[in-house]
């Protein structure tokens, strides 16, 4: 195979079959890709074994630098997915995976990927039953994206969602807040935390199966792009409650502290891709956060503050002063997943 | 909103909320989409009433131009897919699409491709029922690439598949050669075609379920990209079987003709976006002709050609004189679709 990748690798002709033999089918193997049709069969009795409903996710993955401390788009490509899926309790189970390529990126990188991309896959024992693979000329793309989307099948005896919140409800956090993001701001800006930080980036079913027999659960959600602030308000949206996060109860790490104060950011508008927020009825929010304490990487986990019924969210200091916290217009930074 | 594209639309805040209520939420309404939980939630029981696999495929869509006669990458996004789903005897039913948009593209330009999309899953009984939408700087990406996955169930008794490929076994394509090809190239060329050429841009579910009593059905694939020929040679790889296509028999519009008599290319590697191989048992290959041909758009299905045990594709030509077709290393055009 050639160093760099070319447009006949994007062109239905041999280059292609070698490229998706030689990568992605090399990597990727399993009983329902290796079949190489254009679809994955998928046998239907064993998901309804599981549970009643199928959850499906799908996600673009953008990222730049393509690799950074704690993961590269290849690792946040199926764990992102994944964990869209795993919020409904569903266990993720498969996944598509789409390629597009600008010419001339590195086969080598490319390897890399899709190593990660399996690598990550296997531990969670998800498997990739279906692909595609474009390659676009130089300059029509930035390197590499990726999209995948998942099946999983929720519970019978779940029904985790926005419509269960309730005023009194207890927020929880599963862990650190804004390593993803302040680790692709470092990476980005050259901001001199290297050493420090590292990406969140994880697979959250260990945690979502954990909590599956916690009957107060109202409903989980990762806090990706926006970070907790954006979860927090499109919970206002739906569900027509208010959140207070109580500042001092917000888990944050002290290099993420430093860069978000060194730069004015409010570390809640900082992405994670690996932090869920539960919603939980108070009588088992202790049992919800001890459970998820006791899991390997669950250590930090919080309650970080109370709905009420003001449908908007607020942040109390440590004074006991309340001020609203507005969903921002945007975020600091394009391409942070 | 304003008239262009921001980095803002893809930051998780609010300007991205309005984007994706006042757009896809929009266009795309319907019950599943609208829960806006970040994952579709499907019961299974309807699923498995209607058969015992799941077909689940992806494919992106980086076409340029993105408007061509016949279609447009919204269009092509949805056939596509639901095409790949078709192509296992699984109705489509349920679609993820994925936004990647570069900043600057027009808002304008954004509503007509999701309104396509939104028209042609309409039509095709499709409903879209999960999203994301990622916006990259200028210049990371040309103007809007769409990836989309979907699943459809196939059929009990359907159990179409490249192993069940004998010698003797007919080759039927479900209509004219190359329309989408030839106008991709037309249009980006300038080859003074225009007027004459439209995409066949089409879901193919139609021509799927009329063949579906056909006992003889061995296996259906769309001849996208690499066309033909690239198909024929997947036969090969999978079946270890041989393909012989009869020139004169081969369907072709003469404008499709003319342009690729022009530029000296082999119209069977042309990439159609609406038209499908087809190996048939013998015994059954006129009814399965006659079902296509009924159809509103199958009235140029033919039968092109018959399986051999040759390992190869050939060409046999007007005189009687038989050629090896290679697969080529590539093919003519980049972003075909």
């Amino acid at each position: 195979m050639p160093d760099r990748i070319t447009l006949a690798h994007g062109s239905g002709g041999k280059a292609m079959q070698e490229l998706v033999n030689k990568i992605f089918l090399s990597y990727f193997a399993n009983e329902i890709l290796n079949r190489q049709e254009d679809q994955a069969r998928i046998p239907l009795a064993p998901l309804t074994l599981t549970g009643e409903k199928l959850a499906f996710s799908c996600d673009s993955y953008v990222v730049d630098p393509i690799r950074f401390p704690g993961g590269d788009i290849g690792k946040l490509a199926v764990c992102g997915t994944a964990n869209d899926i795993a919020m409904s309790g569903a266990k993720p189970i498969y996944l598509s995976a789409g390629f597009i390529i600008e010419e001339g990126f590195s086969i080598d990188e490319l390897k890399q990927v899709a190593c990660s991309m399996a690598k990550t896959a296997s531990e969670a024992g998800i498997e990739i039953v279906t692909g595609d693979t474009k390659v676009v000329p130089k300059g029509a793309a930035d390197k590499l994206f990726i999209s995948t989307s998942g099946i999983g099948v929720i519970p019978a005896n779940v029904d985790w969602g926005v419509q269960h919140i309730q005023p009194g409800d207890q927020i929880l956090i599963s862990g650190n807040l804004g390593d993803h993001g302040a680790t692709i701001l470092n990476a980005r800006e050259n901001l001199g935390f290297g050493g420090q930080l590292n990406s969140d980036c994880q697979h959250l079913y260990p945690f979502v199966e954990a909590l599956l027999p916690v009957k107060g659960i109202r409903t989980l959600r990762d806090a990706t792009r926006g970070g907790v602030n954006a979860v927090l308000h499109e919970f206002v949206a739906s569900s027509g409650c208010g959140f207070q996060v109580i500042e001092q109860a917000l888990p944050v790490s002290s290099p993420v502290r430093g860069l978000s104060e060194l730069l004015g950011l409010e570390v809640l508008n900082f992405a994670n891709e690996g932090k869920f927020i539960a919603i939980v009825d108070p009588k088992d929010a202790n049992l919800a956060l001890s459970t998820l304490r006791q899991l390997k990487g669950g250590s930090d986990a919080a309650i970080i503050g109370e709905v009420n019924s003001s449908q908007k969210v607020s942040v109390l200091n440590a004074f006991g002063a309340s001020r609203w916290l507005d969903l921002p217009w945007d975020e600091p930074m394009p391409r942070i997943c």
